[in-house]
């Protein structure tokens, strides 16, 4: 988590303040509870609503430099924090926290903080649902050509294939949706999850106000396999923001150049070269992909605490829990946008389709063949000839058409004449179907 | 995948006669699409199914040679299977595979073996999940000492700690299920997923038949987010297999002793110590579980392909799909097997319970002390004082139980005595909730 | 390790035969050298290394088969096995792995096979050089353009991108020995590592007799940070395929095509396109060492073993040990190949480089504007205008080269001329060093 | 890099007044060897110097804004502090950067930076090693039981294993250095790798100024190979404070008790238990090794960098590079900060050691059966026997040790009588190489 890529909503869920915010909100809730259940007295439950609530809200860099200054002695981060807040309450900060362990806090704590990532998270796929779907619609009908291997296959469109980024990113939106699940759960159970000096109903009135699920058996902690999957579900996520941006980098390329990031005035390429004009943001987010994908295995490497709990886990947290998210959201940010803004050539995309003489059809030739009665086996044969005549040709005088090598070959012309091939070869056929995907696909949302 | 850690059931999923026996039903179900569709004639539909369905039924290992050396030549695996299986259909083979590509084929057989897989794994889930649950229900009321840190913190029950692997395992099933959803998709869309050359309802009928979604938008390949998201999951579940593992290898060490696995007679636990009964299984889980992890990321790098697709996630594919669904089926039955015979100690659980003097009841102590009016800090320095006292002269001529170092300090005993302080260690506090957990959970079965 | 992507040289060192002859050599071994020392009968060496070396070297089906039927009663491999071998040798076998632990004997063998298989990747690694130096030698003025960001940047020759390349595999090279030498060591130093039942001799010998080192200090295995750092290097190298390999791909796709894989007769590039030529040897490469990468985690995981050894790192190892590093020779090889046969399009590398309208060397005009007192700020500036409008217009009617457009702008024509821009343009300046890097760099060889 | 794992001198080295400094250090040279070829005035060069370094030596808060403001406006991060710089040298500014590209400078920067942060990692192991070295030589007689598999195997000394990790890190430091060298490159080569406008003896001078070697061939960029070799090294020294970390864990968890991170004066070990005393630093390098693992896989796929340069490895590499080594720069003084706090039990290791009733004797009572004329088997069945029944037993009223039982077996008692065994298992031989061993360790350093 680096200034440079992170959205201040993002880095704020993280923030020392936030954490505080939402560690006394669990301990005030839990002493609600213990009072309505006669636990204490409610006149210590009000004692701590109405002494912490204030202190949390002025939090200054005063008290985050003196709940530091007590951890650094006690080298405890709850007890310093509770220390702290105890000085704001008096006498009835002894009732705080009774028969809880601290991890009831710090996970539970952790358990809002990543739903609350998670709801960002969503908002940012959203965003870049919205650039593709725009995006996507408005090339419905542009004709480009696709590509398998890099190779020119078939054509199709330029709107399909924005089409195929957009169902995944609605697939991850349900990946992110289900990861949230995953973690929203509260646990107060006690140091190691028996309830032996928290009744089960504190658990349960904190979750329902915080609007999580309560933990079915805790131990010390929150399993971590939920946070293993949430890291992963993250990982998934980026890797398809990494194939959109390969898409992009692909298509600025400058033998390609069928669309390019938007170029700012002012902006410079390169300090060297004034001519270049680079696709940045895809760069940075193929890069940006990397680096969450790589704290998916440490996260799993967290679910095997030994017992009831080790806190090997913590430190791996503190730092993913932040860089994960805050980095995956920027990413998300920063795709929607390059989406948005994408200037897209669809004059180049046609010169491109039609650069390789037609062999791009060869398919639908292929098949008009086998269905004028060749053994398929002689069908690709003859066609792969032409095509092959075609292509070591391009850009040599001895040039032709697929069309013409196609007829040139006496097997073929005793199949097909030149109406009949140029039937088969009808560029209508490959956009025949783009309406009913869009209609399929679309109707899912 | 070796067969040290296979079982027959999963890997003949990924046998080359599973793989050619599902591209043909593939082949033949699109055949009497097209012929339902007009495209092709209805007795070529036939001529496949009935030529082809005894070739495939009887393949022998000359089939499967044979198939190769097509494929040495034409360097291509689909054309090297469809002209081995036209073989025995004959003139109407060249109506096989019209308008398809050869990842129509490739890709939805994967989604059939994924989905066979995910089969057998969610079986050997439900295999642990059964012993897990028998094992906690025998030892529901089984006293252990709960530890976190590795350090003694309050007493469990040995019931509760498994109904945390089995909570644990009946999320992997559900990721597992949500798994299996992700892949089980059909895709016959032609080379770039226009349908250039296929008709929809091909696609239709196909996935249908085969108990397949279609997927709502293929380049020429099914998007590979789906697969990631799948080996993501696995990664989940090989992890909790893991702190299943670690848990047994705790206990079983020497100076634990609570539990060991089965040692057979005849077993040799070591070639030099004849006396060492080693968690070898245990053990082996744990390097398992870290294969399978290492399979994670390269499937997320899988997604990023080039345009409509490259192929550089197919010989990625080709080992981690087998490797990592083999291990940890595995993985699965050997953990069952392990928790159905783990031989379990009450009498030496009890025992560690008690080796530390009582200091394991400290927080009912110190609830205690704040409920007679102590402040949390001074009760806090007060408990420590005596918890440490006991446990530094553990084992020594000075040693002391924890209730007659407390009873021993001015500060402890102006609050309670001895009869509230047994009251306050009563250990019956720690189990009064185990019912209501175990309740709990297993009701969300 | 699957047949598809394995050499037999490679895959043998991994075979149970090799696995058990490395085994008796040490067993034989250590017993000469504890006869020499007294610590038993000469008489029991000479019949240890008489019985069992025909026994080892005659190894049919049969033996294996024993040996696992031992395995499954005894359930430790290397008791299997030194029962299997006193069959043949008799009541002398009793002398045998005396005061040595297992781990003894398959820690040296592991040592031994991976420096084997260390020496195998460092011939596949000789023959991609070899490959990369001839094809780099050939096209040492072979004019391509350089690009940065996918964009084209300036010319450069393609004996020097491939030179590049050259230059990595150099240092691949040195990191392969480096890892030969990481794990290139012996242990016979007993239960934990203390020679309490073997003298240090033994191991001394052992070493000597493999061309391995002494393990300075051993527990009960060689530490697992040699193993990590092997397999660690083998993901550098696998990363440094898939650069080449990503190179060769772009070089290759349709809109670029300046070079391509070799394309055998009779192969066919897809079963639905008969047009179809892909680089599909460069992106199985790509997916090859995705998988390699995958196996260096698990590996460094594997260092953490528990106190004297815990056996975790055993599955990890029978897995990834084949995979890695047959994997990893199998890439290595058909890189090699790949390279040696490329076939090399200087023309359209030439066609590539012209396509821009001679955009392509704006920084030397932006030199020579500066050289001619301009600030670099205004010289980038108006060199940017020109260049951005040669780039806008490519394909267009109104499209002019850079040269023209420079001359076109006021500020620029004030300080140059047409015949300064030709000088300041000329190609030459850009191969001139390109004799002097390749000496440079093949002077290291 | 959070504030909370990190050391300020690690910190500072990838602070902006850092890189920034190192950026100008590398323009004033380039300027200066220009100069003295003749490229620029060498009143330029000094200009350029003297304008330059005060304003860089100076630098505020408000110069980083400034900068970043021509950046938001430039979106090109060299451009604008080139531009900053220049306002503070005039007309001369000019002559900067002449014939150089932005990756000259960056790339050979972040090489600076890295041998920075190797020098002070290299630090850290030092320090880790005086400490093992220290409690090593402390320990060099103190008896423990060795174990395997986490079962008491046989007595070894704690020096040993302190030695042990002594050596692993005796091996990560030459590690560290051979990552540095890798890393320790120079590239003034301009925009791919040509010099076409820059002359090759200024990237000599600077190399040599900077104390870094040439680059051989780069392309825009140096090749992140080296990169790749840098943090995959950081990974093997992070897995190897894991282990360390991991033993520590296992010596205090409460069963054991041989050792015990110190715990300060006012420490609280939870807040809720008072009692405890938990291994938290130890647990925290745990965590701490799997982030700096977790950005091996992410450096290593910023190998595959496109054609001259993609800058997808940026982001990734602004982050890990500070991450990665701020990270394990702080877990190796942590490390050695608690290893030379570290409190040890004697006492306790040798109850340990005996608690067991002998069985840790068996390989000795084996030999001495088998050098008595038994046969491996019958031994081996006879030993097990005696250590099954003692190990059975433990902790009953029926519990005998297992010289006890030893002798109560008729096939042992007819081989060996008490004193025969007695001598068999004299713990003096568990000893005996402990000198030489230490010896033939330390004498490597």
């Amino acid at each position: 988590m680096i200034p440079r890529y992170s959205r201040p909503e993002m880095a704020a869920i993280w923030s020392p303040e936030n954490r505080f915010r939402i560690w006394f909100e669990i301990e005030a809730l839990a002493a609600e509870a213990m009072a309505e259940l006669g636990t204490i007295p409610a006149s210590a439950a009000r004692a701590i609503r109405e002494g912490g609530a204030p202190r949390v809200a002025a939090m200054s860099q005063a008290d985050l430099d003196r709940i530091d200054a007590i951890e650094r002695e006690t080298r405890h981060d709850v007890i310093a924090f509770l220390t702290w807040l105890g000085e704001g309450i008096g006498d009835d900060a002894r009732f705080m926290h009774q028969g809880m362990t601290s991890s009831d806090v710090l996970d539970t704590c952790l358990a809002v903080q990543m739903t609350q990532a998670a709801d960002l998270l969503i908002g940012g796929v959203d965003a870049l649902l919205e650039a593709l779907r725009a995006r996507a619609i408005e090339h419905k009908h542009t004709p480009t050509i696709g590509r398998s291997h890099g190779i020119h296959a078939e054509p199709t469109s330029f709107g399909l294939k924005l089409l195929g980024h957009w169902a995944e990113f609605r697939r991850n939106r349900d990946r992110l949706l289900a990861a949230r699940r995953e973690v929203a759960t509260c646990a107060i159970s006690g140091p190691v999850g028996t309830f032996a000096s928290v009744d089960p109903r504190v658990e349960a009135h904190v979750a329902r106000k915080l609007g999580l699920a309560v933990e079915p058996v805790s131990t010390q902690v929150i399993p971590r396999d939920r946070h293993a999957a949430f890291f992963a579900a993250l990982g998934v996520v980026a890797s398809g923001i990494e194939r959109l941006a390969t898409e992009v980098r692909h298509l600025q390329r400058s033998e390609v150049r069928e669309a390019e990031e938007y170029f700012h005035p002012g902006q410079k390429g390169s300090s060297a070269m004034p001519h270049k004009r680079n696709p940045v943001l895809s760069e940075n987010l193929t890069g940006l992909a990397r680096i969450v994908r790589g704290y998916v295995v440490p996260a799993m490497e967290n679910v095997a605490l030994w017992h009831e709990r080790d806190i090997s886990h913590s430190s791996v947290e503190r730092m993913i829990g932040p860089d994960a998210t805050v980095t995956l959201d920027f990413a998300l940010h920063r795709a929607a946008g390059m989406m948005a803004k994408l200037t897209v050539y669809p004059k180049r995309m046609q010169a491109n389709l039609e650069s390789l003489g037609g062999v791009v059809h060869s398919q639908k030739v292929l098949l008009a063949l086998t269905q004028a009665g060749m053994s398929r086996e002689s069908a690709y044969a003859a066609v792969q000839r032409a095509a092959m005549a075609t292509w070591n040709a391009l850009g040599t005088p001895e040039a032709r058409d697929f069309a013409t090598n196609l007829l040139a070959d006496a097997d073929v012309a005793a199949r097909l004449d030149a109406e009949a091939l140029r039937v088969a070869m009808d560029p209508a056929r490959d956009f025949g179907q783009v309406e009913a995907i869009f209609a399929r696909v679309l109707a899912e949302a």
